[in-house]
């Protein structure tokens, strides 16, 4: 296994160390003396866990006891629906900032559901900047204002938090726990485990209780937020398995530290972006440089061709999931919280090589 | 992990074998290199174990072309509020036989969508038996009549499907793959996994050309069925991991043979329903003898302090998750298709040696 370096956007890389624990407690969690695939959502482990990695989201995002914490499914694309269902009651809208395909996804589906608005988009761009918070219009019936924090396809990421007159909805799939974030303007968050947190089928949802109080009571039971929350996420038979190994990962990165997995993380995209600084436009970033993403770095080579003798390169040295999305192409390297620091080392290093024998 | 006999009503008992599987390739999957945990739902692995597991349920439901299969997220209770979604169109209204509780969820849920009746009712008698099929009332405009095959919380099941003037949507979630079906009259089934197929996590969905046909469009993506069914699960991220283990329990319910298994579900059953028959009336089983379900036998004591006490003396011999749901109370002996018949075995010697020392 270790000769893997799995770049995977999404489901992603694992810690080591938290596949080797699930293995080794699979047949007997706790000395419950079955497996956790077999517990009951309401059994007393079950409950323990379920408070227990909870309370590691809130420590992790540095949220207070005025957010609350939800462990859903269907992902973010579910939440692209299920949001305005919630909020967009008659005479209010969703603003939304358009940074990529995912943020063009939640704006359509919003738009489906209620009255939705673009805010601002870098579009234009080919998404390749992300739009400045002056330039944003925000209209006065606006519930809410939608972010993307990282952009997976084109490899931007908002350095910070953006300032915003209405509370913040931040997709925050593809970099949430990967560094501290400012949670003071935030009115929910939600996320899909799979690249950062954990495995696919548990989706992490956060939500302020002023924002909550705002949400539509009209709605089919399961598809309110407020089901959820009143009832510790186990209203029905929550994803047991995934919330454990979430609650896994989150003990990892807690023992870690954030501030040390923050600096690892920048680290590791630092390397890779040197060599693409230094490569003389043999290799060119997607985002403008003060857009860039530390989760997913999104380059080209000079042709077409050569970015297949890369990536056919890169496989005999055990480097999967370098292969960018369909929409863009290119080569894709997602550098998520639990891909070694050598596994960055190794493509930097390949990446160098390859200029210097095809260059 | 062997002497445990795990009665849970779901998340449920697995093959030992599965976990025993699960276990062994965790951490590299078909020789991938990386657990399935860390795969991606693009890979050649995953599309692979979709297909197959479709494959599986099309064989172990006996479908045909003419029907498609989903897996989703959200389990039975997301299905209460998308099948009507996608169904009610104005004009038209959906059937519900009410059986127990999950059924008036189902019925509840599609009356805050659109317009929905009882078309039946067994609640007069406490949901012990199962309105006969002659007294239906089915509106001329429903799409549909929505049943629960099996009755988890009050112990009851159809012996067989009954006929329908309108297609059945048929919530299996207790009951599927545990017997053979006549699948000629079914527009839908849905399924949670985690009782009798796998953990929870993934949710089986069955639907029919023909009713699909009838959907809505001007529903949210994410909630469509053909969303997901046209791209073949795969639309958004699916909960992998879970998708894996339902495989892996359809594999293992192929190599037993589904008729062999149904053989061995009704022994189980019968091993403990014998004993209530036989005990002149110190176990007394809550459903009507011509409505007993094969997979949930529900049963109280002659008071509730014996009930207190033969839930601890079975937690002395290993017993789990035999304490009735919270609504009716009493006892619940799960039996769905992994429980082994040593288990079944081992409850009815202890109800036999209870009543002795009790009665």
């Amino acid at each position: 296994m270790s000769h893997i370096h799995n770049f995977n956007a999404g489901p992603a890389v694992l810690p080591a160390e938290v596949i080797a624990q699930i293995q080794a407690e699979l047949p007997n969690y706790h000395q419950s003396g079955i497996s956790i695939l077999e517990s009951s959502h309401r059994s007393k482990e079950y409950e323990a866990l379920n408070n227990r990695a909870m309370e590691r989201i809130k420590r992790l995002l540095g949220l207070g006891d005025s957010h609350q914490i939800g462990f859903l499914q269907g992902g973010a694309s579910h939440q692209f629906a299920m949001l305005p269902m919630n909020m967009l009651q008659p005479g209010r809208s969703g603003a939304y900032v358009l940074t990529g395909v995912w943020a063009e996804k939640a704006y359509e589906e919003a738009g489906r559901v209620g009255s939705a608005h673009i805010a601002a988009s870098s579009k234009a761009d080919n998404y390749a900047t992300l739009p400045a918070p002056a330039t944003w219009q925000v209209a006065p019936d606006a519930a809410y204002v939608h972010i993307t924090s990282n952009n997976t396809i084109y490899g931007t990421q908002w350095a910070t938090l953006p300032p915003s007159s209405q509370p913040l909805v931040v997709d925050m799939s593809s970099d949430i726990g990967s560094r501290p974030i400012d949670a003071s303007n935030i009115g929910m968050i939600y996320a899909g485990a799979q690249k950062n947190l954990g495995p696919a089928g548990v989706t992490v949802v956060t939500v302020h209780n002023d924002f909550l109080a705002q949400m539509h009571t009209n709605v089919p039971t399961i598809l309110r937020y407020q089901t959820h929350l009143a009832a510790q996420s186990l209203y029905n038979t929550p994803p047991v398995f995934s919330v454990y190994v979430l609650d896994l990962v989150l003990a990892w990165i807690e023992a870690i530290g954030l501030d040390n997995l923050a600096a690892r993380n920048a680290h590791k995209a630092q390397l890779v972006y040197d060599v693409i600084d230094q490569s003389g436009g043999f290799y060119r970033g997607h985002s403008a440089v003060n857009a860039r993403s530390q989760m997913n770095v999104v380059f080209r080579l000079p042709d077409a061709d050569l970015e297949k003798k890369f990536l056919a390169t890169a496989q005999t040295h055990g480097m999967i999931g370098l292969a960018g999305h369909r929409i863009i192409g290119g080569l894709r390297a997602s550098l998520y919280n639990a891909l070694p620091v050598a596994s960055a080392q190794a493509l930097a290093q390949l990446m160098k090589e390859f200029q210097r024998t095809h260059g």
